[in-house]
């Protein structure tokens, strides 16, 4: 029986092995081994081979694993298989965005429905999904048991938000907005700041071309 | 004149800041103080101080900032004022989301086409921006000038990409893939892993019902 505790380290790879084994064609055979994905994806290869250990026993030595029940163990150990629900608060151009992206339902997620205080906005469907008023927060998250909240507020919004998602049974924020939240002990937030992340790109081109001495 | 190297950490703070002030009402006053950012933002006020400092020499004791000063010096700072172009690369469905999220003008991005090697995506527009074929990414760049590049295709050809988007003059990759990119010195890459914060979020919820003993 593998561990079923990883490293943060482990667990932040286990996405890419799933990710390679999907994309492989059928003709590349029913095995696959460390050294192949490890080759693949730029890694080395002890690692690869310590990582799938701790996911699966069923790994023989050189003959690899059975693709199909890798990939089986990995979403099964990714959580992909049992789906999870979400709901996302903050209706606007990024959360209209994440509403309308079909890609989540491969990484186990199912967004229920969007939240949003704009009454323009309300009872409007994106992608089939709808955008309720923010009272109705707390009743669907403790009816349909929904243990993951997506913030997609302004920054200035996003600990109140935060607060009422907690309050609504959330257990796991994955926070989409300009903030920095404190939750209590046991709640986990998952920061994804786009405007940081467009900020350290743009200085690190300042920094080139302030060094190159000119823009061009 | 103030210093415009500044640490990391800083820079990750500043669009906060920048998103709190864009957002405050004019009926807020002319003015604004470290203080006010620090108490709205959750942070700590001698942090927030030390960084617009590093940002800003116009605050005054007392008084703080004009609140639209520092909303254009941290623009400029941030390079939001300067819009950058940017290619993407697969065209997929996040690359699709990405080509039609209406929010990325006011961080300074500017996408200016989408790329990717499937003939039946190639010549479609999403939201007003083409969808070229991969041959065509050295022109455009060169020509244009372009050094932001996104990646948005499966992890396993995120490398091959990688390296004929440097090759096209990219300085700057923004990460959306899968993988572990392997890149010369002096060029950036900012991973966005979208695979990998939810499978953060999944563990995070598998861990706390196993030690409550069931997933209710």
């Amino acid at each position: 029986m593998p561990d079923r505790c990883v490293s943060k380290q482990t667990l932040q790879r286990l996405p890419a092995y799933l990710s390679y084994l999907r994309s492989m064609g059928a003709g590349r055979g029913k095995h696959v081994s460390a050294t192949v994905i490890a080759e693949a994806l730029g890694l080395n290869d002890v690692v690869v081979r310590k990582d799938l250990a701790s996911v699966s026993s069923k790994g023989r030595p050189k003959v690899g694993y059975v693709r199909q029940e890798l990939i089986r163990e990995l979403e099964g150990f990714l959580g992909y298989d049992n789906s999870q629900d979400a709901v996302l608060v903050g209706a606007g151009k990024l959360g209209q965005a994440l509403l309308a992206y079909r890609g989540f339902p491969q990484y186990g997620l199912n967004i229920l429905a969007g939240f949003d205080d704009d009454p323009a906005l309300s009872g409007k469907e994106i992608a089939g999904k709808k955008i309720l008023p923010m009272e109705k927060l707390p009743d669907l998250c403790h009816r349909v048991g929904v243990h993951i909240g997506i913030i997609t507020v302004p920054g200035e919004h996003a600990q109140r938000v935060c607060d009422q998602l907690i309050e609504s049974g959330i257990l796991a924020v994955w926070n989409f907005a300009n903030a920095h939240l404190q939750v209590p002990e046991g709640i986990l937030v998952q920061n994804e700041n786009m405007a940081v992340s467009l900020a350290l790109l743009s200085n690190h081109l300042k920094e080139r071309f302030s060094t190159k001495g000119g823009a061009g």
